[in-house]
């Protein structure tokens, strides 16, 4: 009798999974309650948070809420106090962030009593880098929703701005509040005016939910569309030029954000084409905003092909220029001194640059994390990046506080995401992805929050079924779902560096499509920062990159104490062994108590770069397994399409692992542990397989 | 100091590991030693005979052997007796016999003791599938080493001629005395003169090493090739013309064996296109032949695409005529009643048609397991096909016994095997695949030799490294070499069986390439019989083949009691569960201690099904464990290439595992076991993949 109790039980949970495509992202608004809100103003903001409310309430029926826009010290930009009763901002939008964070408690069980929540950043942008022509560098979720016909149809259909208001309501809801709305290898023919009119349209659409406009612009504009005979930046007709286009720019749109600036850099045109400097470049397009009150974000991924270590460059080019920028400039730096690898060390130009406003730019969309097929969860690289400690202003100097006003106090604080959402249903190709959108958007918010906390918020709010998350019957759900797909979420970012490039290795993608291995790749007629030999510098000696004081010194870059810490062998962190470090292949590795097939004491540099990669797709099989477990509890569309992916994810783990050890096994010349799957595939097939085609 | 011996040691074996490209097979007469020979008579044969001793010898050096041509009675045909310093035989060819028996005995360090060795079955074939263009029909090492460059260059060369000698050498080596030079799915232009004259020329260079010439013929030739209206075998015209192409054939070939014919089988003519049966076509032939002596095997592969069952009409068509043919007529039988499958049940032809010879049809080339991808020695398959007992004359009158002589008296006894050797430098594409030709040679020779015998041969000529396989320094080599090698060798078709049809499901072939698995398998406009639902019979009640007396009553073919053995579920072998039965998902199969993962007592089919594939992926990783671990051993280019194939051998094991678990699954609607590996492909990507490409 109790099987069959149980059996109908789970009859009842299986028949009420109906099928969900992902297109509601977190927000899905289930059995709303009746609720009465009490509100003295009116305005389109205000209206979206009373509509909010009613769709998605889910505290006492009938209760009572009052909005209530007030001065309040305790209150910073657009932060709130949030009751169970009452929400209190100094702005409109401040409002409407109470009501999503009210509406989220009430969809994750979290208590609501006096919450004070102020954002850590002012400025919370999404970087889009969408093309004119409907594509997206890097897009892995369809085509662009700003630009998707190209600029054969601008016209603006009710179904664009349908989906632009989802996307603006998406943002609103964890505290987004800007939009970079092209790419940074920008075309200058987004400075057009037929371009912009649709920029304005989607400007409109987006400002009741507090979001910003900005636009990426191609520095030699100036030349290209207005015809002058240069884009220098001390050019009088060139500032004037831009004074006219930004006029033109804020007459559409009062309230336009600022420009995003991809300047010298991988052959895009900058001031240094006419001998400027970065801070000449940036501080024209800044007076020409400033009347305004825009800003300027200029990119520092800048690096010669003839440099002895790309790493260094943007601290060497962007150091000198410090106090040189005006105080409407903001540096956007890449979270490290590469580029989005799976890991890297923070860039050293955060908490360096004490007289220059520095943003972090994250990247969302897994151009090196597998795309939109892996199962990877950012939010532990991002919280690792944001507490690592610079040292630059004594011990607790994290990049967090260096970058949110704690220490540095500059006019604006800012951060910005590369976002990873396209036409796709689903907006981000995997289910899982949506979480990377939404923890970028949670971390903007609120720099503090750990990564356990924002996914168990996302998978409550993704993936419940049940209109009272803390139900008696929940407890079910929470043990066998919410728990273990929340340590798989809160692991596979480890296990991606395990399958790709443990132990500080970097960069060693095939070609140019960033997906697969390519450790070997290096044809002769591609710059050599292009290609991963660069980078892992394997050779019968040993493995990775000198970057002591003995090799390229960018230790130096780092303060003290880490400079020398990353600069000595015994205390260099494990992780980023062979980012700091060429070792022999015999070098013994510490033995590490957390990794489960690497306990033996004294492993070589060579098996412990074999068991990270079993691991990693071990760990990949675990998931799978973990997944097909929690069938009963999802509904058939997502579990199936999170199934396939995760399958393709354990293949592609394989390749992963058999190319770079199979590769690097011709400069170890060593066996691959016996207690390790032997390799199932050949080398010179792996060599020859297009991993963007598979 | 000890490691370092060892080291010296280690470094000695590898180095002393020459290259070997696999092209002398088990014939690698390293270093021989001197030896006198006395031989009163000279012909070719024994001059060949006597080579073969002075490059081969391994005996004491210097030491004198005797061939000795005497009759004695326990000789048998071309038996022999071997000692020491005798080999003594009824003919010339029995003394080479006895020259490559003591040759390898001298190579695997067994006993020479007064040995007296007689053949199991007079004639011991090759079949060619060769095509006159040169390819090979489920040939899967190169084109044909007989029409290689088609019917545009029949002119034989001096490379010809050492090729066909290097191939007639190793064939006498194992016993072999009779090749079949072309494709049973026969050309007419097969008895033109110029085709015949390059027959001759190679009948030439086999004659001496005691291997006769068949050919496959064409049941139309008459009318397609000599003009005649008809090709009816009571057609006097027809009949002369027979007789005529015979005495030409002769006239270039003295000593010529027969003809082999494919007759009314997927779509090749024959008798009964002119309302005739087999017997009467196969005796038209064997009149034609008589008076030379010549022979025709008869195939029984037979099926029409309306039957209910395609297992039973073999013998629903060939028993009727039993006893209506020439005693120079044998019905050449495959050794199950389907097609080369994996696993079948012998075909109950054997040993119930009693006043018919019929010879055994085994195939050696691995169409249906992994042709020369994988590495699977058959000769454990034939082993088990040649013990089964048919009952038909009490217990004991097993498919060998009924076939060699021992239960039924005819003018012949005979054995055929479908050829699997090419243009490939190894012959058989896959270094281990040397194994099957060497195993089918010894059979036929000895049908009571043990797999485990045949294979410690093999393995000592074909990878030893020594002069004398007894040395105590070997200890090592068979301990770490031999053994396991051998374990891998013996269990190695039932791990095929495992991963690709276990339980006695068969024919779930992809399309037409046989390689990959194909249960989905069923264009509208293809015959039901060449499509694997046919087979496996899955829908939601179950799985399975049911050809019970409820079922298509196949069981009643078979000798009781074996037939009802068969027909009830609780004494049919689990091998042939689903060859013989439609069960239900649920139902209990019995738990089988010596499976690994499937100790569980109380498998329900499904769960069985899913152990099954997964112990043969695993079984696969395994063998990759173990041959890396050989690599001390071998020399470097087979080692690699054998490395390799296993990789791709792994892989599509878990492409046979993923494709069959995904397909059933739909209809099972059961979850796979968690104990057991997730799949990594989707089921609609196998759809869709073409293996035959991979």
């Amino acid at each position: 009798m109790k099987n069959l109790a149980l059996m109908f039980l789970l009859f009842f949970i299986v028949s009420s999974l109906k099928a969900e495509d992902g297109h509601k992202l977190w927000l899905r608004n289930q059995n709303p309650k009746p609720v009465k809100i009490i509100c003295s103003k009116q305005s389109a903001t205000l209206d979206i948070a009373q509509q909010e409310l009613k769709r998605g309430w889910q505290g006492t029926p009938g209760a009572s809420i009052v909005l209530n826009i007030r001065n309040n010290k305790s209150i910073k930009g657009d932060g709130f106090i949030l009751d169970t009763s009452m929400i209190q901002a100094n702005t409109e939008i401040g409002i409407l962030y109470g009501v999503f964070d009210l509406l989220r408690r009430q969809g994750t069980g979290e208590s609501i009593d006096h919450i004070v929540s102020n954002p850590s950043y002012e400025l919370r942008l999404l970087n889009h880098w969408d093309n004119l022509n409907g594509t997206i560098e890097r897009g892995y979720a369809g085509r662009s929703i700003f630009w998707h016909n190209g600029k054969d149809s601008l016209k603006v259909t009710e179904k664009d701005k349908i989906l632009w208001q989802e996307y603006a309501r998406a943002n609103a809801s964890i505290g987004i509040n800007g939009a970079v709305l092209n790419n940074v290898n920008a075309s200058p023919q987004m400075m057009t005016e037929e371009i912009l009119k649709r920029v304005k349209a989607i400007a409109d659409v987006l400002r009741p939910y507090g979001i910003k406009t900005y636009l990426s612009i191609n520095f030699s504009s100036p030349a290209v569309l207005g015809g002058l005979k240069t884009s220098d930046p001390f050019n009088s007709e060139v500032i004037k030029w831009w004074e006219a286009k930004v006029k033109e720019i804020y007459s559409l749109i009062p309230d336009f954000g600022g420009f995003l600036v991809k300047a010298n850099s991988e052959g895009q045109p900058g001031p240094q084409d006419f001998g400027r400097t970065h801070a000449d470049g940036a501080n024209m397009l800044a007076d020409a905003l400033e009347p305004y009150g825009g800003i300027v974000m200029w990119r520092a991924f800048v690096y010669s092909p003839t440099s002895d270590d790309r790493a260094k460059q943007a601290y060497a080019e962007f150091m000198p220029l410090d106090g040189k920028f005006r105080d409407n400039v903001i540096i956007q730096v890449k979270n490290g001194p590469v580029d989005f690898q799976p890991r890297e060390p923070f860039n050293p130009l955060f908490g360096a640059m004490k007289k220059t406003a520095i943003m972090p730019e994250l990247q969302i969309t897994q151009e090196y994390l597998g795309q939109s097929i892996h199962l990877v969860f950012l939010s532990t690289m991002w919280e690792e990046f944001l507490n690592s400690d610079t040292y630059q202003q004594g011990e607790g100097s994290t990049v967090a506080r260096c970058t949110d006003g704690s220490i540095y106090h500059h006019k604006y604080t800012a951060i910005a995401g590369v976002s990873n959402i396209g036409l796709d249903t689903n907006w981000t190709g995997h289910h899982f992805a949506q979480a990377n959108w939404y923890a970028f958007g949670r971390l903007a918010w609120d720099n503090k929050l750990s990564s356990n906390d924002i996914a168990e918020e996302w998978i409550k709010l993704t993936f419940s079924n049940q209109s009272g998350i803390s139900d008696k019957n929940n407890i079910d759900w929470q043990v066998f779902f919410l728990y273990p797909v929340k340590q798989m979420m809160l692991q596979s970012r480890e296990t991606a560096v395990n399958y790709m490039m443990p132990l500080g290795l970097h960069h060693i993608f095939a070609a140019n499509h960033h997906y697969g291995p390519g450790p070997w790749w290096g044809p002769k007629n591609v710059r050599p920062d292009w290609t991963p030999p660069y980078y892992h510098q394997a050779d019968t000696n040993g493995i990775g990159f000198d970057r002591t004081r003995n090799g390229s010194n960018a230790v130096s870059q780092y303060h003290e104490p880490l400079s020398s810490q990353y600069n000595d062998l015994n205390t260099c962190p494990e992780v980023y062994l062979l980012w700091f470090h060429h070792l022999p292949w015999d070098y013994k590795v510490q033995p590490k108590a957390d990794q489960p097939l690497a306990e033996k004491s004294g492993r070589t540099l060579w098996e412990a770069i074999c068991y990270h990669y079993e691991n990693g797709l071990q760990q990949v099989r675990e998931y799978q397994k973990l997944w097909d477990k929690e069938k009963p509890y999802i509904d058939e569309q997502r579990f199936s399409e999170v199934q396939s992916k995760l399958r393709r994810q354990c293949r592609d783990a394989q390749i992963w692992k058999d190319g770079c050890l199979l590769y690097f096994q011709q400069f170890s010349r060593q066996t691959i542990p016996y207690d390790i799957e032997r390799p199932i595939y050949n080398l010179d097939e792996l060599e020859k397989m297009d991993m963007s085609k598979i």
